[in-house]
């Protein structure tokens, strides 16, 4: 008879498994390389009631009806594979596969539909928190076909982090919006933390080892310090933990690392949907561009080489006020990327008409995630006391901090931009800043070179209307005297 | 008898017809608003041997064979409706249909194949050089249908413009190089022009205009001065005329444009293009982004009223001196925004296996388009005397222009960051040229954050290799003492 509340699929995050097995379900667990299941039974999972199986018809027979199955394999053809192979294997109707992987949503939307064509149904749920939010309690947000909720129900929510007495786990909707808020968190952590908080991070970690020469010991403890005001997170929580990890020799292990960064899809995913909804979320895009530019390590090596930087200069000012506008910088920049993150929620919902409730978003994820930090609980409070806040940058406790913060990280910038360190993430976020507060920005001029040399036509400034520059009209204006009486408005050359 | 050389289908561009009217060819032009058509032959076409058409079938019967029709229509479906009425209304076999629209290029492979399965030939033609180029000689890319090529190379490069005794329009290739080529010139033209270029150069002004606080004319002088230097090129030139030119009440008509850049999908479709080849072309990123930001105007409005910048502070120095370290950081920007350009060709050509032929690109571009500048007679020397450079910035003349202008370039940017103006594109060019030469960059820290919270794992920096971690090894460290002894290599979370 079989036994499984659950199986898996991919030993992978085998954290999740002993997650689930804590809780008090019984886990059926498979992987394609099979001695993979046996050496897990014998180690990690000795002693648990977790049950292996050694081909896809094992794992179904083993399963309680509805039969439940989540999916942790590598995002794309593996997940159509798997899922052949389930239906294959014997899958009945009413069953529910979960990919609990990291696909992009519109293949989500697909699998949805083909499955519930067959009589099937389908959960494609966020995972999130890493290999300790798997073990201890990750953040899940599954979403797809409605009618598997109660059957996965009381696994997800027992297996999720639990914040403020609550499950890091509800159901996210019906199909569209369920997908879509998966996306937004995507996005949002791929903003909030692999990208732009992380480079964000790492710059400051250059200017402090390069710039004032510090050691990782001493960066770790101002890190520390940072951790007990505005910046507490979890993010500057581990990296003073990363700084004081040493390596057998004493040597600061992260110092032994190689300076080339990886990155999975979400990053360039989330810069390319930027693009599309012609939102400025120049953090990401810097924060994805630093690491392409990381990954060329031989070419850089050439480069340091065959390049001259500045001359190096010791730093002659009070490193202690430098530091205290050091961490403004990094405050102050993680607002506008936050700022961009909201905003870029913002013109996606309204594209897709949807009403997100972006305080309930800030809130999930102030706890259990890896995003965790009390600036979310700062943003809960911004949209709380205004659901319709325009941006976080008009909210008067935003506001009031990077009016605080502007000067010592304006300062931050201009030295590091003389000593010759790479700051593309704080540069970017002062230049939208600064870009963002300008009533008048030179794009005239750009659309005066458009016109110029493409006919491309401009709108009148507001108070500047006269009998040829008109309200609401496509203006041309014959620069050189010569060219005919067109516009690029249906042809762009 | 059909006396047509060639047709036209679109009279946005009505010059390219007086053009090639003017070459001694007969040209038919029909437009779905016939009205135009025929004021069109009323007026700029009166005296001419030009033809109008008032259907489709009328356009088809004044073709002699095999018939050569470009279409100059909106890209999109707008191309794909006209190419069915063509055959609907009479194409043979042999006719050639000619795309000189702004096509995405895979469209352009698609029609390609679509049409000659029918037996009819397609062309896709980039079409450069605006409506200034369009009326005295265009730069003309042809790339498709090979057989297709002898019969409208007469026209095609008696049409475009000359430079230095050739015609700006050659064959490009087979269907799949003549595609690509067109590609990366539309992509070096967003780059170079479209976007970097003119970012940079607005940029240049809001520095000169806010900053220094001089008038538009003042402004257009000192373009005109730098356009006897090493910036000297169409788009500095232009940017003069427009400073100079005024409405008829005395006032720059700059100044009376409203602030709201409009964009074609170029710069976005090539920002993809990077962030898909994993390549940092970080100046056209932020030159899109800049447009995204101007275009919410009224939310620009609103921000400048709630949001407070630095005080404004008389600027002290010796201006002359800061208007020259601005032509250097404007040079500068421009050599490593050509540089990413030059490194995205060269990555999308290694992952499509082809072997670019560099010096001929920049050659090609020279003159005749509107991205014509000594510099690119520069990079054509660079790539002349060395074609497998690996990168503009290892060339013996831009490796010590940068170093000359390095300096005054990082005086610039801190002096924009103290006042509060905003430079994405010299920032961010800044940023990857600092990153570029050095040798290790804060990704070590990334790597090691992404261990830590996913087990991403890491490899060693060479020359810290020990027993522990070993060179080509996926590393991953227990940083925590808890987790299990998993990599993320299969499962991202």
């Amino acid at each position: 008879m079989a036994t499984g509340d659950i199986g898996l699929i991919g030993l992978a995050v085998m954290n999740l498994i002993l997650n689930m097995n804590d809780k008090g379900f019984t886990v059926v667990a498979y992987n394609r390389t099979t001695s993979k299941v046996d050496a897990f039974l014998a180690n990690e999972a000795k002693g648990t009631k977790i049950q292996g199986a050694h081909s896809i018809s094992e794992l179904i027979s083993k399963l309680k009806k509805p039969r439940k199955i989540i999916l942790l394999v590598k995002a794309g053809s593996a997940v159509d594979d798997f899922i052949a192979q389930l239906i294959e294997g014997g899958l009945e109707k009413g069953d529910i596969v979960i990919d609990g992987g990291n696909s992009h949503f519109p293949d989500s939307i697909r699998r949805t539909q083909e499955l519930e064509a067959k009589g099937f149904l389908f959960v494609g749920s966020g995972v999130s928190g890493g290999e300790e939010g798997a073990r201890y309690g990750p953040s899940l947000m599954p979403g797809g076909s409605t009618a598997a909720w109660p059957a996965i129900k009381p696994i997800f929510q027992k297996t999720a982090a639990q914040a403020y007495g609550e499950p890091c786990c509800d159901w996210v909707g019906e199909t569209g919006s369920g997908h879509y808020v998966k996306m937004v968190h995507n996005a949002f952590r791929a903003l909030g933390i692999e990208y732009g908080d992380m480079q964000l991070i790492a710059e400051a970690y250059d200017i402090l080892k390069r710039g004032l020469g510090l050691s990782e010991d001493e960066i770790a403890d101002i890190f520390l310090k940072w951790n007990k005001g505005v910046l507490d997170s979890f993010l500057i929580d581990i990296t003073a933990n990363i700084l004081k990890f040493k390596d057998d020799d004493g040597e600061p292990v992260v110092t032994k690392i190689l300076d080339k960064a990886g990155q999975k899809g979400t990053g360039k995913w989330t810069a390319i949907a930027a693009l599309d909804a012609g939102t400025a979320v120049t953090l990401i895009g810097e924060a994805v561009f630093a690491r392409c530019l990381s990954a060329i390590k031989d070419e850089r090596v050439r480069a340091s080489k065959a390049i001259d930087g500045p001359k190096k200069e010791v730093f002659r000012g009070d490193k202690q006020l430098f530091i205290d506008d050091l961490e403004q910088a990094l405050y102050a920049s993680k607002i506008i990327s936050y700022t961009q993150g909201f905003m870029l929620m913002r013109e996606t919902a309204k594209e897709v008409g949807w009403n997100l409730n972006y305080a309930g978003i800030a809130s999930m994820w102030r706890g259990g995630c890896i995003i965790k930090s009390v600036f979310l609980s700062d943003i809960t409070a911004a949209y709380v006391k205004n659901p319709k806040l325009e941006s976080l940058l008009f909210d008067d406790f935003f506001n009031k901090a990077i009016r605080t913060a502007q000067p010592g990280w304006r300062r931050v910038i201009a030295q590091a931009v003389l000593w010759g360190i790479p700051t593309p993430a704080f540069s970017t976020a002062l230049a939208f800043f600064d870009g963002y507060r300008s009533e008048i920005v030179p794009a005239n001029l750009l659309q005066a070179q458009r016109d110029y040399f493409g006919a491309h036509t401009f709108r009148v400034l507001p108070g500047k209307e006269n009998s040829k520059f008109k309200t609401g009209e496509d203006i041309h204006v014959n620069w050189t005297g010569r060219g005919g009486n067109v516009s690029a408005s249906t042809y762009n050359t």
